[in-house]
């Protein structure tokens, strides 16, 4: 079988950002979605040819507020050879009195969660499964809302603690990870409960199609815009570096 | 009379960037559109403050392929005390062979002719009329179509030459100049030729309509945005710089 083409732009991606190096001991954030799966399918393909020594363990943040993980999923994942756990915690407990539950918040939670088995079992870096549109749908979120360039990078260091946090999926249109999903005939269900307060975000996608005419092309040249960044020819007040 | 809500915008901008310092020599690009006009309006207003001793000129390049500058608009910049010149430039001749005119070929002919003009009459900086749709107009071009983050930005030195760009109108969105215009009665023509090919910008204006649902608030943020760049939050692939 060919390579997928999803999993060349997942090769560009680790080779540009260093996404696995030599020993790394890998968490992925698994969702149960196709993005984390598919992030999860790629990694049983690259341990298999040995380019490097690492390992890779999937964790599933449980919920009492979504759908226990597919069975048929687990079963996918250990064919993967990808060992495969399960934290449950409850969301709605976390929640200070008088506010509601949402899927920034409850995302925050789950987050939280996989930092801390991270930390706590030894793992060095946190795989997650954003593609190319999440990073761009939070980057206009962060320059419309919040007056700020920023974005959720394709890696990470925190400082505090010992892990990177890695996004193997970052070059990859969402477009592309649905073929994909389709082709391998994943049975991967979306994140569903009763609250599904997401308007930010649905809006935010919104915006991005009308920005870039739902053009691939266009999304992955504003995606190397945030690498290509021309200070000086920006708006930063403090500066008198000159142009030619 | 109260000071026009646009000369506190540019009064805000001109703190911000130092766009005028004692002793500037300032050549103004007028157009005889609104938008330079207003800067014009701004400067003789910002004249009579005497807040610091500066000079401002104004300079038309004229081209055989525009109307000639208005009489009435020459007699506005005299009774505002600010001294205007005129210069005529062919563009036509100056296309290669097989070339086609366009609005951006023809404007860079002109600001080149600016640009010698203010070298050669020993003025130190150069103010032109774009305003805060201008700049992220082409902040959307340079990203979805060059894959590169930049605009034109606030205030520019030039490394080669002793002349520095500064664009006073940076933050005024172009509704605020033309209510201020409609106001003032400007009798100001907007650039007009037989050629009008236009049409890059003319998509980047839809896009930013579409991307900020033509929100003026959002806009400015998104301006601000790019004066505070988190760059360790974009995807630039060569740094490790952490997180807190």
């Amino acid at each position: 079988m060919p390579q997928p083409k999803l999993f060349s732009v997942i090769d560009r991606a680790v080779f540009d950002y260093r996404l696995i190096e030599e020993g790394d001991n890998i968490l992925v954030g698994a969702s149960g979605g196709k993005d984390s799966t598919a992030l999860i399918e790629y990694f049983a393909y690259r341990l298999k040819q040995k380019r490097e020594n690492f390992s890779v363990t999937a964790l599933n943040i449980a919920t009492e507020i979504a759908p226990p993980f597919s069975k048929e999923l687990i079963e996918v994942f250990a064919k993967w050879e990808i060992p495969f756990k399960t934290l449950t915690i409850s969301v709605l407990d976390r929640l200070k009195p008088g506010r509601t539950m949402n899927c920034w918040w409850c995302s925050t939670q789950r987050r939280t969660e996989l930092n801390n088995y991270a930390i706590a079992n030894g793992f060095n870096k946190i795989a997650l499964g954003h593609h190319l549109d999440d990073i761009l749908e939070t980057l206009l979120m962060n320059a419309l809302n919040k007056g700020q360039l920023s974005t959720m990078p394709p890696r990470l260091a925190y400082n505090k603690y010992p892990v990177t946090v890695i996004r193997p999926l970052c070059m990859a249109p969402v477009t592309m990870i649905q073929e994909h999903a389709a082709q391998q005939g994943y049975i991967a269900s979306t994140c569903t409960c009763s609250y599904q307060d997401n308007s930010g975000r649905k809006e935010a996608r919104k915006r991005l199609e009308a920005l870039t005419n739902g053009n691939i092309a266009e999304k992955q040249r504003l995606f190397n815009a945030l690498r290509n960044v021309r200070m000086e020819y920006l708006t930063y007040p403090y500066t008198d570096k000159g142009a030619d």
